[in-house]
C-alpha cells in the first residue's frame, strides 16, 4: 500500500493559526482576568427575546425556516438592514439609499471578508490595510495570497499622504473607521472626508468594516465612508456585537460592479447562511428593538471603559517623558483600548509574567502587517466586570513594575 | 471624480451562477409540480424537537450558545459525530475508530467542499470527479481554478480502469458513493473494494461526500470508503437530510495530514459555525433520536420513489429498443432518480414545454464536467406528495409525447 499523496495547495503555506487564538488558549486558565478576548459581554445577549423569537419562527413558518433558502439571504432581514443603514447615515448627515438587492447576508461578517478576498484578490495583488489592522481580515485575505501593504496611521486614522503614495494598483483599502480592532481609535470626520476625496481621485475601492459602529459612548460616529460614494465601496456589518456572536450573522452591502460575483462566491461557499438564524435575528430586531437594547450595551461598556481608564490612571501616573510609563488612548466606543509599554519593554515578553500575576492581554505586534510596535498591547474592557477590571489593572501594574525593577 | 477601479480576481471568471438555481427560479411558479429541487420534504423536519432544543439550549447555557466559540466546533457534537460514524461503519463490517479531534463542524457540508478546495487545489491542479457529479462540488472547487477531469462511470459507480488511467498527479478524487446527486445510484461493494485498492495502490486521496447515506430504503449501504483507509480520505457529512437544511450544519472528518490546515481555513472563512445551531443539533440528536426519526424519512421517501416508479412504468411502457422511450433507474435510497429521454430528444429543450404542462425537472447536462448526456434528466421524488408525483409524471409524459409527435 502506497502512502496517500496529500499535496497541499501553495496557498496553504500562507495560512497560519491565529496568533490571537493561540494566545487566548494559554490565557484561558481559570481565575485569570482576561483583557485579551474580543468577546462581547454575555450580559448584553437578549436571551428572553431570542427565546421568544425561536418559538415564533418555529410556530409561524417552520418549513420556511428549516428548508434550503436563497443565497442572498432572508428578504425581510435584507430590507431591515437596508433601512437601518439608510436611517443611520441620514442621521449622520450623509443620506445613503441602500437597495435591499445590494445586501448579502453572510455567516458572520468574517465570511464577508473571505468572499471579498475570493473575488478581488489575485496572487500578489496589492491590498492596503491600516497600521495596525484587524488580524482576522488579514487571515481571511491570506489564502488568496495578496501583497498586504500597511498604510501609516495615527490617532485619527489613516495617513492620507502615505495612502496617496501607495494607492496605485491596489485592489482595495481595508479600513475599520469606528472604534477599530485592535486600537479602539476612530477616524475623524476630517480624515474621512480626506480619505473619500483621495479614493474618488484615484479610483481606489474601499472595503469598510463596521462591526463596532453602534457601540459609541457619547456621540454617534460620522457617516460611513460607503455612504459618501456607494459605488466605490463594499460595506461589512455584523449582528455579533449588538445581539450575539453565536448566531454568526453579518452582512455585506456591495455595489453592482461586484455584487453578482460576491453572490456566486457565497453560493459556492455555503449555499446560504442559516435561514433559521436569519429569521431569529429579524424577529428580535423588528419593531425597533435595537433602539432600546443598544443603549444598554453602550452604557455598560462605557462604565467599564471608565473603570479601566481610572484604574490605569491610578497605577500609572503621568510622567514628564511618556516613554517612562504605560500610556494609553481613550476610545470613544467599541470594546478595546490600546496601550503602550514603557521604552525598552516588550508586550510579548510581558504576557507570561502578567498571566502569572493573574491577568491576560493581547500583545499588539500580531496586528501589524508591517513594522510592529513591540510595546503595544490591546486591552479589552467589555468581558470582565468593573471589579475585575480594577483587580486586573492592578495585577498588570504589578507585572510591569516587577519587570522594570 | 474617477470611476472606482474594481478589478476582479482572475478566479472570478471561473465562478458562475448555479445553472440549477437559475432553473429553479423559472420553475418555482405557483401550481408547478416540481421534481427539480433537491429539497428534503418539510414533513420530515422534527419541529417539536427543535422547539424543545431551542428552549433547553437558551435555558441551560445561553452565554455559551450565544458567544464566540472554538473553530473546531462544539465538543459534544464532535464526539457524537465520531461515535455515530464508528457505529455505522462497524455495522457495515468495517470498523472505523473516528477520533473526535479529527471532526470539524462546518456551515453545511457545502462549506466542507470550499475548505478542502482551498487547501488542496492550486490553479490547474487535476481533480477527478464522477460522471455525472454533484454540481455544487464543482462550483465549490472552481474558484481555486482546478482542471476538473471526469472519470467514466456506470450504474455501479466509477470505472476503475478509467480511474487508473487518470489518477496520476490528481490532488483527489471527489466521490459520492451513496444515492448520488444527481443520479441516485450507489457504488456496489465490489466497486468500492476495487476503488479502495486502486487508491491504496496509487496513493490517490479520496474525498468522500455522504449526505444521503442514511436515506436507504431496504438495506444500509456498504461501509464508507474512508473507513477502509482513514489516513487516505476526507469524509464529508451533513445534518441537512436527516434533520433540516435550514440550520446549515455539516462536518468534515480529515486525517492528520490535512486537518490542521482545514481548521485554519475554517477559522479564516467564518471563525466557527453557529454555536447555537450546533447545540440545537446536539440536543435533538442525543439519546438516539435519529434511530427513531430516520426510519420515518426512509419509509416516506421509499413510498414516494415507488409512486414515481409506478407512474413512470404506467406512462412509459418498455419497448424493444430502449432508445424509443423514456428509461430510468431504481435508486435504492436518497432523493433522486435519473431518467433518459428517447433518442433525438434533449432535456433542456423539453423543460419549458414540461413547465407549460405543469411539471419541472432538472436537465442532466449541467452535472457533467465532461461530455454531457443531453437526454438525461434528474427527477426528485421527495418534495411532492404521492398524488402530485402521479400528476407530475402524467404531465411529463404529455410533454414528451407532444414533443415526439
Amino acid at each position: 500500500m502506497t502512502q496517500t499523496h496529500w499535496t497541499l495547495a501553495a496557498r496553504a503555506a500562507k495560512m497560519n493559526p491565529s496568533v490571537i487564538r493561540e494566545i487566548l488558549k494559554v490565557t484561558e486558565r481559570p481565575g485569570i482576568i482576561s483583557f485579551a478576548g474580543g468577546l462581547p459581554s454575555p450580559q448584553t445577549f437578549p436571551v428572553a427575546e431570542f427565546e421568544a423569537a425561536c418559538a415564533k419562527v418555529l410556530k409561524d413558518d417552520p418549513a420556511g425556516a428549516l428548508q434550503y433558502a436563497a443565497s442572498e439571504g432572508y428578504g425581510p432581514l435584507r430590507e431591515l438592514v437596508a433601512e437601518n443603514l439608510g436611517k443611520q447615515s441620514a442621521a449622520a448627515g450623509v443620506p445613503w439609499k441602500v437597495d435591499p438587492a445590494q445586501v448579502l447576508i453572510t455567516t458572520g461578517s468574517q465570511q464577508g471578508l473571505d468572499l471579498v478576498a475570493k473575488i478581488l484578490i489575485d496572487a500578489d495583488s496589492k491590498v492596503l490595510v491600516e497600521s495596525p489592522t484587524y488580524l482576522g481580515a488579514v487571515m481571511a485575505f491570506m489564502p488568496m495570497e495578496p501583497n498586504v501593504v500597511s498604510v501609516a496611521s495615527d490617532d485619527e486614522g489613516l495617513d492620507i499622504a502615505d495612502l496617496r503614495d501607495k494607492a496605485k494598483d491596489a485592489r482595495f483599502l481595508y479600513v475599520l473607521p469606528n472604534f477599530q480592532n485592535p486600537t479602539g481609535r476612530s477616524m475623524s470626520e476630517a480624515r474621512r472626508a480626506a480619505l473619500s476625496a483621495e479614493a474618488a481621485r484615484s479610483g481606489l475601492p474601499l472595503m469598510e468594516d463596521n462591526p463596532y459602529g453602534d457601540l459609541w459612548f457619547d456621540q454617534a460616529p460620522p457617516a460611513p465612508l460607503t455612504a459618501r460614494n456607494p459605488e466605490g465601496g463594499i460595506y461589512l456589518g455584523s449582528f455579533s456585537k449588538v445581539l450575539a456572536p453565536g448566531l454568526r450573522m453579518g452582512f455585506v452591502v456591495a455595489p453592482k460592479a461586484v455584487h453578482p460575483k460576491l453572490l456566486q462566491a457565497k453560493q459556492a461557499a455555503d449555499l446560504h447562511s442559516p435561514g433559521f438564524n436569519q429569521r431569529m435575528i429579524f424577529e428580535v430586531m423588528q419593531n425597533g428593538f435595537l433602539d432600546r437594547h443598544v443603549p444598554t450595551i453602550r452604557s455598560l461598556y462605557k462604565a467599564q471603559r471608565d473603570a479601566m481608564l481610572q484604574a490605569l490612571a491610578h497605577h500609572f501616573p503621568s510622567t514628564a517623558n511618556p516613554d517612562d510609563t504605560l500610556t494609553w488612548n481613550t476610545p470613544a466606543g467599541g470594546m478595546f483600548l490600546w496601550a503602550r509599554l514603557p521604552k525598552g519593554m516588550n508586550a510579548v515578553d510581558l504576557l507570561p509574567r502578567a498571566v502569572d500575576k493573574g491577568v491576560a492581554f493581547v500583545p499588539g505586534a500580531p496586528f501589524y502587517a508591517g513594522n510592529a510596535d513591540a510595546r503595544a498591547m490591546r486591552l479589552s474592557f467589555v468581558t470582565p466586570s468593573v471589579e475585575e477590571i480594577r483587580r486586573g489593572v492592578a495585577a498588570l501594574a504589578e507585572a510591569i513594575h516587577a519587570q522594570r525593577s
